[in-house]
Order: C-alpha cells, then structure tokens, then sequence
C-alpha cells in the first residue's frame, strides 16, 4: 500500500490489546503461507524491515531527536524515547560489549506476545521477530547497519526477552550521481 | 497461537502508528495470499471477528461497562469508549433509523488507513474491514447479532468514512446440557 506524504504528528494513543490481538493475526497467517518457522522468521523480519524504513520518519518528527553522539546514545534513545512511544514499554538498556558495539534490550513484558503460548510444532518460531527488522530498517536510515536478534525468548522459555543489537558500521549517505 | 488466562489489565498506551503499519503488512500479505479483493474482504472479516471474540473480555475487564440497556447505549459505549480505548478515536454516532435498530458510527480518521492509499488494481478492496469482523465478534460475545459493514469508506472516495450497524436479534445464552 502507497502513502500519502503530508504526515502529520498528531497523535492517537491506544490500548496496546487491539495491536496484540492483530499482529497475532499476521503471524498465524504467516504460519500458513510458509513451509517452516525458518522461512516465517525471515518472512516477519523482512516485514518488519520494510514498517522500520517508514516508521522512522514518524519517530523523527515526533521525538524532534537529532543525530546521536554514539551508540549508548542509540541505546538509549531507542529503549526510552522509540520503544516507550510505540509499544508502550521501557526495555532496559544491559550487557555491553567492552568495545562499546554490542549492548541487549531487555523487555520485562512484550506487547506483541502478550497471552500468547507458541504450539508445541513452532518451538523455532521467533514469535515476535518483527522487531528485530523493525530496528534494523529504521536504523538502517539513520545511516547506521546494525545486527539485531532475539537471544532469549521467554516465549520460548527463557527467563526474560533480550534483543541483542551488534553495531556493524556507519553507512556512507548516497551522493548523487556525479557527485563525490 | 492460544492465550493464557491469567489476563492482567495493566495498560499499555501505544502511538498508533506502529498499529498502522502492521495492519498494513497484514492487508498486504492477504492481498498477496487470495485471488481477489472479494476474498481478502472476506478475510480480514473473519479475522476480526477471532479478535473481536478474545478483545471483547479484556474489554469488559477494563471498562467494567455491564449490560446495556439498549441499542442506544451499546452504540455509545462502542464509539466513546471502545473505538477511544482501542484506536483513540471517537467516532460520532448517527443516521439512526426509524426503529432505533441501525445507526452510523463516522470516522473522521481511521488509524488503521492513516497515509494508506489503495492501488488502482484494488478499488473494490475493503481495507479496515477487520474493524467489521472485530464488532461483530465482540457483540457476538455478548448475546447481540448485529450486522456491520462499511458503508462509505474514504479510502475508496467518500467524502467520510461510515461504518452502518444493524441489529439482528439478541442471542440466547447457551444453557448447560440438561438445564433449561
């Protein structure tokens, strides 16, 4: 689906229950469109990917944040500005790596896998791998390529949901032809 | 995917722009799954109505709204409260019939199809026909057939977007085997 381009940012606040109960929906769908979790997985990333190149122009006009200094700053901005504004949460911001390039979000509750249990024939499913494309393509705009995944799951029976996030490199901004 | 029971009503709000985009990757999937816009309406009704049958008790819980006395109320209670705690819009109620049996609910802006705008190759897709599927189910659950179908979309060119509701009938509750 095309989108008109005079945004605006007024905003809508809503019961995160309806959004829930609906990208539910997407992943049942998912899971019977595709073979295996595997394809289903790259399927929601890819998904998510494609909602993270267009939500960041929302963010930047909302949050009116600039460029960050550095990755903490990224961290940082994205659990307490960017996952507070749009999934209503506050993960915490843990496990640096010592070369300041790797860190974890930490989400004590997940919107997206609110009440959900996945059946015994998904046990590889990542359930909510949408974010991991999301922060990917979102930040991928900003200029910044940067590797995100699901360590743990406590939908697949760990004790919490971490997200890792691994900095890979600052991208070169496309000049126009024959420019340098 | 099944849901645990121990529901919680700890409430949290979301910018609905991230709804928007997921619903939009789901209208966009199911378009890509069926043959024609015929089917994906169908679709993305009987979608709604499995969420309208599951949201139906989180709302009860959270809006601790009882029984409605009438019609009049029900559709109060749908565009104040529900549509405001769900979407945060308030449609306004209107074009009543005669017998107090149908009314409007008119959406100024309809989070679901913010930015959205169809492609020539489906005009006859109805594309927030999951808000249909939601209402129907939810009322289902609480003893109401009603009917709801959009019945201008601005999507699709018209000047609003109206969502026509008509009662049906009230539903028996099923009684236990062997009760009357």
């Amino acid at each position: 689906m095309s989108r008109q381009s005079n945004r605006t940012t007024d905003s809508k606040k809503m019961n995160s229950e309806l959004f829930t109960l609906t990208y539910g929906a997407l992943v049942t769908q998912l899971c019977k469109d595709y073979e295996n979790d595997e394809e289903v997985n790259k399927q929601l990333d890819k998904m998510g990917y494609n909602i993270g190149v267009r939500l960041i122009e929302d963010f930047l006009a909302r949050s009116s944040i600039g460029r960050c200094q550095d990755f903490r700053e990224t961290a940082d901005v994205i659990a307490k500005v960017a996952f507070k504004m749009y999934l209503g949460i506050t993960p915490s911001v843990t496990n640096w790596s010592p070369g300041g390039d790797e860190f974890s979000l930490i989400l004590e509750n997940n919107p997206l896998a609110d009440f959900v249990e996945l059946p015994d024939n998904h046990s590889t499913l990542i359930y909510s791998n949408l974010l991991c494309g999301i922060l990917r393509g979102a930040l991928e705009m900003v200029q910044m390529a940067v590797d995100v995944k699901f360590a743990q799951d406590s939908l697949r029976g760990d004790n919490v949901t971490e997200i890792r996030m691994k900095f890979i490199k600052r991208i070169e901004e496309n000049l126009p032809a024959g420019e340098e």
